[in-house]
């Protein structure tokens, strides 16, 4: 059970003895989306020896608390370093291995390998500027690359499920904690915000509505200055209150019930 | 790789060769939360051998779906059927079997066994009324009883954790999707809905800004009929849309920003 993974290992000895360094039976998903005005991305990997691509995944060592192997995968995968990842849903179909897009495994790997048993995989999502990131697919894949959300090929396993339940957690989550610190401007306007809402829940809102759900929530600061140039009037800009936004990140969002 | 358990294998038996029935790494833990006006308590368990209360928790077949495998762990254990389980995280701490309220292991049993291996477990909550369910502890339980959230002793591994997380989970639902259909008489007052929430909650609400928020989310039916009886003026009566109530199960609540 060493916790130190031999860098030279081939693939087929990784399909063959993986379980001498990670849990069986367990593995990782991450979700990476990443928004840039109007646009919503997703981050997906292809490995070199299958067809379909799929998302950023990998296995636990022994010893490793869950957060930090789904940190220390996405950065091993695409390089990133510093993502802030949402555990959301743990998925365990017993015939999540089986179907169209399933693994490639190494001829002569043992039937009863460790990596053709059943697996159930904890999905974990991030949204990030995409445009401040530029990913590096690992020695495994031959892509790494940021794919609109809307424009998903057929991906690898039930990796398509694992993407559409991701989506709804990120949408459901806007209803519970704040958005945007990393997204926007630290000065920005209301159209702004309402933008990157818009964006990730792919609709059109109501300017008014949600002019006034946002200052309900007690969050925003709404600045002196106004935001210059352009042919309308000039908007006002607003900044996050750091620590209402902090604390609601914590405990969750101020709404009527709670 | 058998799919059924032999009824007469002892908790020795048991220990020594479970992974001949079930995933070996991967646990469940269900929190059953039960409302009653006014109360919130949670189901716990004695296992026979133990000093410490537990939640409802089990393993999972090789064969059997998640969703499956939770439902038939609450039976089991504890004689409950029809409960709609919401799946709410995955605890994965390498350290999370040992300290205080580890398991008590027969003695013989070999220290490399699969029950003596790291678990992650998938935790579940649910929310009944709990006047209407009378648990019956199973063979491997000395007790199984309803017990106030706020009184609480200290439970066996990491379920005190568990709680404690599914807890939250359950108060930031409130912001997402319905809640009282299962829980309260087909016709209710305004006041008993809130009483719902502040239970849940644990704390006071404002009367107006409920009332407000309520009716905005499109789930309530105000009646013509008032509820008798009582010295006060006769309070409105609601009931539920049951469409709009589902769709929003489905879909989540409809607030300004979605």
């Amino acid at each position: 059970m060493s916790k130190v993974l031999p860098k030279q290992l081939s693939i087929k000895e990784f399909y063959e003895k993986g379980d001498l360094f990670f849990v069986p039976h367990i593995s990782i998903d991450c979700v990476i989306f990443g928004f840039h005005t109007g646009q919503l991305k997703v981050l997906l990997l292809k490995l070199k020896d299958m067809k379909e691509w799929g998302l950023a995944g990998g296995f636990v060592f022994y010893d490793e608390p869950i957060e930090a192997a789904a940190k220390r995968i996405v950065f091993e995968r695409t390089g990133l370093t510093d993502i802030y990842l949402t555990q959301f849903y743990t998925f365990g179909d017993p015939s999540r291995q089986r179907g169209k897009g399933k693994l490639k495994i190494p001829q002569g790997t043992k039937r009863d390998s460790w990596i053709n048993q059943r697996f159930i995989t904890i999905g974990h999502w991030a949204l990030v500027e995409y445009s401040k990131v530029v990913p590096i697919p690992d020695q495994f894949s031959s892509a790494c690359e940021w794919v609109d959300v809307r424009k998903v090929p057929l991906l690898m396993l039930d990796h398509n499920t694992i993407l559409e339940k991701a989506l709804q957690s990120l949408r459901i989550s806007l209803n519970d904690y704040p958005i945007g610190k990393d997204l926007l401007p630290a000065k920005f306007t209301m159209p702004e915000l309402q933008r990157l809402y818009e964006t990730v829940l792919d609709k059109k809102l109501d300017r008014r509505n949600f002019h006034k759900r946002m200052l309900s929530l007690g969050i925003l600061k709404k600045l002196k200055e106004k935001k210059k140039g352009g042919a309308h009037k000039a908007p006002h800009l607003y900044s996050f209150e750091r620590r209402a936004y902090q604390k609601a990140l914590n405990h969750g969002l101020k709404l009527g019930t709670s």
